[in-house]
């Protein structure tokens, strides 16, 4: 999506140890109708796919996921954290690594809110490694619900996740791929991604 | 909002220690449609401020907040929930006793987000003790933002946060006053507010 990668090449900064800040539009500050524009070309890229909710996860995939639900007319569902142990029968539950907080955690979802009846969109900021994705795709086997698809704001492409969705067939569609960016320069090099707009 | 009331009546429930829980619209399942109705009911309530941008804090107060900025046309800025202790002057801090988990955490906002050029409409899901909305007005002061309202899903009426906001002449509105309820009927009783929708 040229408009993200645009706004990502004037707004975001790039730091040391490939970070790559983005907060004063999409993860700590939002800017809420780039949200909209980004809600409707993941509307456009998953047409097909008989979605009926959108799966994310807190803190800041709440967001993108809320305001892109209005396109698909689904609700959202978000993933807690938790580090609390006793996870009881009525949730459903995942271990995810946090590369960034170099920690695990516990990501619930209710059962309620999450069953076979399920065609679940994923949608999140960054896709990095692919762990918080693929914790989501744990809950979604274990509700016995269908993923339809996983929509990311940004994937860091020089990082495996990305690969990783691709290669099970999961249809993934990251609105910018960074594939590398430079701290000095401050340069980030965006994949072509022709089919998108 | 006789429309937010209804569905807390139909679809909320009552447990006992006046516990009220509305996760299968408001905040784990999300009902982004009625977000929407909310959205333009708070522009209205606010239509008079010159509110440029909207305060929120992590994790269930952001779906609201992003939604209903889309009304407003402003950015969304959410305060982060931490318990790390090593907290550098960039950011704007707070301490936040949480009631729910009985605990007392530090929010967080970047000084890059809130300054002296804000005005502020603060978005929450629930009021009850206001320990968060407290918080929330702690980093605005710090910002030397104005403080232009409070806008809130669910108040619990019988709790004392709406009563200290109000005595304090912030411009409150709650989009639900809970005056009681009942968990052995499932009946609540909501405060009259004739000037809502």
């Amino acid at each position: 999506m040229k408009l993200l990668e645009e706004r990502i090449q004037k707004d975001g900064t790039v730091k040391e140890g490939n970070i790559l800040k983005v907060d004063s539009f999409l993860n700590h500050q939002m800017d809420v109708e780039l949200f909209d524009l980004m809600g409707q070309e993941f509307k456009r890229l998953f047409a097909d796919a008989p979605i009926n909710k959108i799966l994310t996860i807190e803190a800041s995939g709440i967001g993108i996921a809320c305001v892109a639900a209005r396109s698909f007319h689904v609700p959202v569902v978000f993933a807690k954290k938790t580090q609390t142990l006793n996870i009881d029968g009525q949730v459903l539950s995942s271990k995810v690594d946090s590369f960034t907080h170099k920690k695990t955690y516990d990501i619930i979802v209710s059962k309620k809110f999450l069953t076979q009846q399920d065609h679940v969109l994923i949608i999140d900021d960054f896709l990095a490694n692919g762990c918080a994705v693929l914790g989501l795709m744990d809950l979604i086997r274990a509700a016995g619900a269908v993923l339809e698809g996983v929509g990311i704001a940004v994937e860091k492409g020089f990082q495996t996740g990305g690969q990783k969705l691709r290669d099970m067939g999961i249809h993934l569609e990251s609105l910018a791929i960074v594939d590398s960016m430079d701290a000095a320069t401050g340069r980030i090099t965006f994949r072509e991604q022709p089919h998108q707009s």
